[in-house]
């Protein structure tokens, strides 16, 4: 009989800023049960996953064993920790919990899916504690970029883990109580085998600053504009849409929210009673007609999303919102890696239409929702676990990650990938298995698997286009007609060389001979082969038999 | 009869940092005589411009005037500023002149387009004046990320242009003197009609910084590493490479330069004079036998670029350079806009190695070579232009340069983007013509227009794939064997649904009353239809017909 081991199983986050979802595992490995902490999504990228919306972790793993998964636990509400739901939980059909903010926006995810009728979910209070088997799961608030961040203590007949979620410290953060240290170090006294930590700014010195501290940058800010003001950030992030709307209150600006995200999370907010001081919002309508130095807008697209509200006003395509000569934007947010491009031309369509364009660069208007070293550095001491295990991270932000913590005097710092089975306890720390992960992809509507090579195809076909060759041939495998082509992408001056060298070899064509595979083995080669002498590039090149 | 006017014409660069090309034109407007400051290159990216590698200026304009095209003049040898000359030199076919060493790049420019014989160039020496028609040019040295920079100063009839090109101040630029500030006073003092200057550091407050800060701090942070050190820069940041060198030097360390173009430009700087003090190198081979605290490793591959040097390391396939745990990389050179995914990979993959990674930021190891906005004002209070003409930049670039510039109390700031005829003299400054503008891509080895919508429409199938579908007609319009399908990057599931559609359709067909356009209409739109239908996405779908 085996006994009794504590493990860790990341399948998503380790190894990208997205898509968390990590599985502790108790039990002997033929008997172990589960809970999920997480279910996130990544947002995909034209570069990279060309049509492709959202990727999310594989969890084949767990869906053979989705009996003994015991329940999904959400740290917080940010699409990559709640964003995968609607898609996954078929795969695992167990109980959710997460705190009545979460909750409240994760029942959106589900009614989206279908599923609203058929998940039990459970609203933890906050500060709540649950079992789930081996487990005993208590939710302790921390700050973060949201409302109701949670680090969940989970304790085990093994040992104690701290899975921190995401979070900082920020001693103002507006909505919600600053970080309890106290309850923090009372844990570390209590002995913390591991502590499974956010990474994402590991790479970053210092502190990441206050809400507080934002909202009196903007407040400033504000009050030296005199046109139309348009305040751009994450709708999710309801302290700053506060300070935001306290800024305008103070400077005489009545606030109108404009976006679908802006509508959607604060009337979860309010639903789940935030907000109840917030000021009293206009229509987007009332707003126009005001003078310009009574309002101010607060926008969904800060990351340069095409669709998104800011860009459309940037287009000058917004039905109700028109910004010009005088008027400003405030982007309220960093550049998210990949939308630099993005943000930019969204910059210079706004430059164009002779508006001012203010950011994080030049004014202090945002802060990070993530801890930096000085931040990850006190939180360690405070906890004191045995263990350090960087999640929410590149391997970049791991790797230094871990560098720190073994600079702090952490015993072990482990960096796990996707897939890896870390196992806590007992004994040292080490990965004792590596299980089947990997990424599936939202492509459409369909669920693909990423290694089903969709993606990589096309991206062939945007570097160097496509040919299609069609042969007719009929009963006797003689050639019918001529070969009809499609050309896709392709230069005109690349065609004709790639028509001839395929009429050559066709002509070459001996019925009585025929192989058809080799037939069209040899004419798809002839034809790239041609492309290639005229262009330097390969064209994805296909041959397909009519027969007639 | 038309009276004399001196016109500024940007062809490239307003509007992008990148593919600068601006044209100055003096006379009648019917018969103007033109120069060209500068040919360069943007290059392509992934996102918008799959599978083009090089975009250049559509300069059709001036290709139909190129008998009063009376030379092109280049500022400095970055390729953003001659790279274009193989391909665009042809439409104009005049005299090139540069300096030494941008005259030796610019050499091998033409060779590789085999136009060496052609070409009549004129090596100018630094400081040096020519005269092309009406236009009296000086070359005036001044700082950059390159050697030998010149400030264009061109005077005309009707007043005198001060052309910065990329410029910065730098008090130490270990090669190349400091900028002569009273040179560039006593310019301000004979009267400059109009600046024409960069704007790609516009948006940063303060001052670029020196590249002898920059060895300094390379100086210290290489004392600080015990295994072995690769640094990665750009190959013609030649005092860059100085300070690297000489930093190993005081470490006990021996330099081997890893890719081509560290070789290619370190080659070019020792024919044309530069280098003489620079420490000996040694091979890879020889690198490869030393110990790891006595070896440093010259790169190049800064942006990520995936057959350069540190990806190849990166990667584990380069034949001669290893690194792994205990070593170090030092990134001397900034993330430029849309390569920030690639570079992070890079530092993933040598995380993933135990290399450990350092940016500029953490360490002091770069500085930008252009003008921060302290410089930019201390350029203004020396020339004191009438005309303030921002160029080198996007449109928030530009823009901000402009009111920078009326800050500074110059009477006028105009922005012009490409194709925009600025009359500079006489009267006020102001866009008196447009002329055509655009793009040309490198499209594999084809010159193609931007507006030939070949990079949009692989674009479109990179998104949603490509549906071909062809049919077989007799001479009588009747349909012959059964349709045959190219599915390119679409989910099986999809598939299926698409055949039915498109069999319906043929079913549907009359021979005796064919119309094969409507037909193929009929067809094309049945199974786009049902791929939206199964999969949210709507195909590139075309319809052939073959017939037989």
């Amino acid at each position: 009989m085996h006994s009794d081991e504590l493990v860790l199983l990341p399948l998503g986050g380790a190894g990208e800023i997205g898509m968390n979802f990590n599985a502790y595992g108790f039990g002997p490995p033929d008997e172990r049960k589960w809970i999920v902490v997480d279910c996130g999504v990544l947002f995909g990228r034209e570069t990279d996953t060309p049509g492709v919306d959202i990727i999310m972790p594989d969890i084949r793993f767990l869906e053979e064993r989705s009996e003994d998964v015991l329940g999904i636990v959400l740290t917080h509400a940010h699409e990559d920790h709640i964003g995968a739901i609607g898609y996954l939980w078929p795969q695992l059909q167990c109980p959710m919990y997460a705190t009545p903010f979460t909750a409240r926006l994760m029942e959106d995810k589900l009614a989206e899916a279908g599923l609203q009728d058929r998940v039990k979910t459970r609203v933890v209070p906050l500060g709540g504690r649950i079992t789930l088997g081996p487990f005993d799961i208590e939710f302790h608030s921390i700050t973060h970029s949201i409302p109701e961040p949670n680090a969940l203590v989970i304790r085990t007949p093994l040992g104690t883990v701290m899975h921190t979620g995401d979070w900082k410290l920020d001693p103002d953060p507006l909505i919600g109580e600053a970080t309890d240290e106290a309850a923090f170090r009372k844990i570390g006294d209590e002995g913390v085998l591991a502590m499974v930590c956010d990474s994402t700014n590991a790479l970053v010195q210092g502190h990441s600053g206050s809400e507080g501290d934002v909202k009196k940058g903007l407040t400033e800010l504000i009050g030296t504009l005199k046109g139309k003001v348009a305040v751009t950030g994450f709708a999710s992030n309801l302290a700053r849409l506060q300070s935001v709307a306290e800024a305008a209150q103070v400077h005489g600006r009545k606030v109108a929210l404009v976006g679908r995200s802006m509508h959607r999370i604060t009337g979860a907010a309010r639903e789940t009673g935030y907000l109840d001081d917030f000021p009293s919002l206009i229509g987007e309508d009332e707003a126009a007609q005001l003078p310009d130095n009574r309002v101010l807008y607060l926008c969904t697209g800060s990351q340069g999303e095409p669709r998104a509200a800011l860009a459309r006003i940037a287009r000058g395509d917004h039905p109700t919102v028109q910004l010009g000569e005088g008027d400003a934007v405030i982007f309220s947010s960093r550049i998210i890696p990949g939308n630099d491009i993005a943000i930019h031309e969204l910059h210079n369509q706004l430059s164009a239409l002779g508006v001012e364009v203010l950011t994080v660069e030049d004014h202090f208007v945002h802060v990070s929702g993530h801890p930096c070293r000085d931040e990850l550095s006190e939180m360690y001491r405070w906890v004191r676990p045995q263990i350090a295990v960087p999640v929410h991270g590149e391997l970049r932000h791991m790797s230094e990650h871990a560098r720190l913590a073994r600079s702090l005097q952490i015993p072990q710092a482990v960096v796990v990938q996707n897939g890896d089975m870390l196992r806590l306890a007992p004994g040292r720390a080490m990965v004792i298995d590596e299980v089947p992960a990997g990424r599936v992809y939202m492509d459409g509507r369909v669920m693909t698997e990423a290694d089903a090579g969709l993606t990589r195809h096309r991206r062939a076909m945007a570097f160097a286009g496509f040919i299609g060759i069609t042969l007719a041939l009929d009963g006797k495998s003689r050639i019918a007609g001529e070969p009809s082509f499609f050309f896709e992408g392709i230069p005109a001056d690349v065609q004709e060389p790639v028509r001839d060298a395929v009429a050559a070899t066709v002509k070459r064509h001996n019925p009585k001979r025929a192989d058809e595979e080799d037939l069209k083995e040899q004419i798809r080669r002839a034809g790239r082969r041609a492309a290639n002498d005229a262009w330097g590039k390969k064209p994805v090149t296909r041959v397909e038999i009519l027969w007639v």
